[in-house]
């Protein structure tokens, strides 16, 4: 049994990219349909009811494109809109928080866990919350990092200014104690190799993308929703508006195949 | 006489507060009504059709406001809309690029003019065409900042990093020969003394909010629109949604009595 439906996956606009890569690295049988709302991005200034209203339209677009699992790419969404989605939409819903606070929660030793990501995600306590549901005795240390995308959208990925400003961050969350820091944002796992400078290996990087490729892996799994291993997974990417420079940054940085981009109009 | 309907100023959001700042130093007998659109902003990847739609809507809140004149406090609008705006609007209208461009043309001597602005206001090349259109013998070198908004919204106007990021930009404009750097961008001037250190005043800055306020105080004298000298200019501030942390930032930094912020609704 073979199920070649897509995999569909959601962002606000281009991160979410950093998800794909997890997926075809991890399942490189499955198909996958990438829809970026490069139309409305970013979605981090809106409010929770504007954003669980354009993630349900997002949804939609894939359920019509017969998605057989929804892969909420983006932390701002995932941190407000899955109990709706999961409530609206009839396959199974995947954040990347949940995923990113369990691998946290399994890695960290002295159960100080650092949490890094945008303005809007760090003031939503949704990791903070998802790590005391699973450990009440967790320390979270937090810090919005409202530069990095900017930086990474720039393409500035191996950049003096850029590692200076990861230190500007992270020097007092080391200080602090913590033993794993997650990357609660889905455009910094372009940034691995920065923040591991920074870091200097004494702290173990939890990156969401790939601990939400592996919760995908799982659930298809249980369910039975695997492709063949003999099928030749496709990847093709749509977005509400044209795509900026930020699309040929993050093709180059995660040596991601990308086809013709497919535009396609808001509903 | 005395007119003291106010001058109505619009913004995408919260950066055009410098000219408000401009317009309070140079009339200070001025009441001014400015509506920044926190709700939609930033305009800078929008399409020109999208920018123009909303800058009819906020001139049309403003002149309801009953606005004697219309300042539109933004690069990338004033680059794409003001035709629009003045075949559609009553009053007035006036935007920064003109005034910025005539003042540069102004102060070069060598004719070498620097523009930086937006990723949107540089693709746009109105400060080129402005430039060129008062005197066609102008060479202009202009450069993209794209993370010089980041750094001022995070409100981080003295700090090294910022220092860094503005000599990476300015460096091989210095070393290209310019006299003259227009600030393209409404929020640039909350950079001025870090655009200062990194110049060693080499070269003249152009503020392109100061030089609009000139622009309006020219234009009321000739038109006789003035308010009385007598009269106490009051500030209106209304924001299409909830201000975020960049209101204090600017409100500091520009020392700018901002009272309650009224909050409109988008027609």
């Amino acid at each position: 049994m073979s199920d070649t439906r897509p995999i569909g996956v959601f962002d606000s606009g281009i991160g979410g990219l950093t998800v794909v890569k997890a997926l075809r690295d991890l399942l490189p049988n499955e198909n996958i349909f990438y829809l970026g709302d490069t139309a409305r991005v970013p979605y981090g200034n809106k409010s929770a009811e504007t954003v669980e209203r354009y993630s349900l339209e997002l949804a939609g677009m894939l359920t019509r494109e017969n998605a057989k699992v929804i892969v909420v790419a983006c932390n701002t969404v995932s941190s407000v809109s899955i109990p709706k989605l999961r409530a609206n939409v009839s396959v199974p819903v995947i954040g990347v928080i949940e995923p990113g606070a369990q691998a946290a929660i399994a890695t960290t030793r002295n159960r100080h866990v650092g949490v890094i990501g945008t303005r809007a995600t760090i003031r939503s306590g949704a990791y903070e919350n998802a790590l005391r549901a699973l450990n009440v005795h967790v320390r979270v240390t937090s810090q919005a990092c409202p530069l990095l995308v900017p930086l990474i959208e720039e393409g500035m990925l191996d950049d003096e200014l850029t590692d200076q400003t990861i230190a500007r961050y992270l020097d007092p969350m080391i200080a602090a104690g913590i033993d794993t820091l997650v990357l609660g944002c889905t455009h910094y796992p372009l940034l691995t190799s920065a923040i591991a400078r920074v870091l200097k290996r004494q702290i173990v990087v939890v990156d969401s993308a790939q601990n939400c490729a592996r919760a995908v892996e799982e659930m298809l799994d249980h369910q039975s929703l695997r492709a063949a291993p003999l099928n030749h997974g496709q990847l093709r990417v749509a977005l509400t508006d044209a795509a900026d420079s930020f699309l040929n940054v993050a093709r180059n940085a995660l040596q991601l195949k990308v086809g013709e981009i497919e535009i396609r109009a808001l509903p």
